[in-house]
């Protein structure tokens, strides 16, 4: 991670925990557990730290910007939670999944408070705008898994549709954080909507990039195994662009036991194999460099402050990222 | 059901559903097919019908509580799907779960997006107020269930602990919904009370009955089967009932196969005839009228209106029905 980020995050992070855990601390105790466990998971607090930094950079007073950044950071976990059901997935960055560990329901409803805290903390603000905006993203978002969902094993989807998917389960959270940072902040119109800009190109950038690591990464590095897309059904840039490469008739064939989930070990080792061999994952990269381009666009209309170094600084961790 | 709540609902009825019809519509269609199916379930619209009855009890004008009655309706559609899952229920109100016609993350997440559109909706009436209370009441709703869970076979369970399970999954929705039909009205502070109190005794109330009818209904009346709650362990009062007035061997006995989920399916029907015969579901609904009572203590405080009468008939409608 570059050294600038590395340092506001020295700063915030402990800032950020303590909020996150007083505000969890205050849940009743039969809900906590689940809870404790996907905000103990780590991740990056990503988004969070956005909206900190937009809030920051358009003028929001030192800590004005904590609650409604914590409020991404439940929000995001509430997604975790209930994702973590939907892709059967038995670990999460590495560790059990807290569905295994505290059973389903109490999974589902926990992310359900999760949900809940997060648009308490944002009406605290007695801005409706930021409710909106991030009931929009959480619509968004559950709209994306749910595209995602009925695209399993859909050889047909084309790029279009699948960065309208990655936009939707990913990158609109990503603009709400910067955008609601940007309106407590209460900067122009126009720097509000580069705000948006930037999040909302960093977010495709962001998915673009997880979903090349997931073709090279290991297990032990990104916590997931590897070529779990390709496992899973997904389509993603990478074996998109495998499948279009191949000559016909090969492509109708592994295109069609794709679909049916009839692929072998072996198969499934040589596919994973040939799309690193292709340099596949280092083009969805390139796609991704893309949208970093247009977020550094947009960063432009923000005022030249230490705060918009780092969101630059950004742009360039999320897409060298090495897991 | 009462004339007078009848000819009310005669009116109402086709607003709400055409308001909740129109909001459906506009989601993208990915999402729709389980939101459409657990709203065309029916149900009573018993929180939206609340919130439009306090609101121009209290002086909103004719349609201002629409949009927001109608958020109460999508929150509890929301919890409907998440509990399908919950409860691995196949049915719900007589119709196949939306999770088996659809799928478990489909309808995990088109429960997360009615979540989120409630939260817009209520967002729009720019009043924070109104999020925190209905966020406080979801993330009440999700605490409930949890307990609720987690006292599964738990025959230590006791009639304060039920108590309090039920305020949380049933009866804080309910309040909400009351409340807040009372702040968009902008009364004084101790009617708003008055109509928090309404809501939360005529909630508690509600459960009661259902978890009476549990014991009575049969299944194609009340669309589930008779004896549900015994069967899937969840102690309501007449279970605990039941099990108090048993002789101490024979309630180890009972209690011990209960705990250990070992009723035969004769011991399991003699208990529910047993219950019947000791008249325990129609004691639970005499717990229930005593909560009836301290709801319409409450209503005292709110002017004499045509909507107080019909809010006054909703509550011997809840006490005695059937269904």
């Amino acid at each position: 991670m570059q050294k600038i980020i590395a340092e506001y995050l020295g700063h915030e992070l402990p800032r950020i925990n303590a909020f996150l855990k007083d505000e969890t601390d205050k849940l009743d105790s039969s809900v906590r557990p689940p809870i404790q466990h996907v905000l103990a998971a780590g991740g990056k607090r990503l988004r969070p730290l956005l909206t900190l930094l937009a809030a920051r950079a358009l003028g929001a007073k030192n800590d004005a910007a904590l609650p409604l950044a914590c409020s991404l950071e439940f929000l995001h976990s509430a997604t975790l939670l209930h994702d973590d059901i939907l892709d059967e997935a038995d670990l999460r960055r590495g560790r059990q999944s807290a569905h295994i560990i505290y059973g389903r329901s109490e999974t589902i409803l926990a992310g359900d408070v999760l949900l809940a805290l997060a648009n308490r903390l944002v009406a605290g603000y007695g801005e409706p705008r930021l409710t909106d905006i991030l009931s929009e993203a959480i619509m968004r978002t559950a709209t994306g898994e749910v595209k995602e969902i009925a695209n399993v094993r859909n050889t047909e989807l084309s790029n279009e549709d699948y960065l309208d998917i990655i936009t939707g389960k990913t990158a609109y959270l990503f603009q709400a954080a910067c955008e609601c940072g940007a309106i407590i902040a209460g900067c122009p119109k126009e720097v509000e909507d580069a705000a948006h800009n930037y999040g909302l190109y960093l977010g495709i950038a962001f998915q673009l990039v997880d979903d090349a690591l997931d073709y090279v990464s290991p297990s032990d590095v990104s916590g997931k195994p590897s070529g779990g897309d390709l496992r899973e059904g997904k389509l993603t840039l990478p074996l998109i662009g495998y499948f279009a490469q191949l000559e016909p008739a090969r492509r109708e064939e592994l295109e069609d036991k794709f679909r049916q989930n009839l692929l072998s070990e072996k198969e499934t080792a040589d596919i994973l194999h040939e799309i690193t061999a292709l340099n596949l994952p280092q083009q969805t990269r390139e796609a991704a460099r893309s949208y970093v381009d247009q977020a550094r666009e947009a960063l432009k209309k923000f005022p030249d402050t230490p705060e918009r170094e780092v969101l630059d600084s950004i742009l360039d961790f999320v897409l060298s990222r090495e897991k």
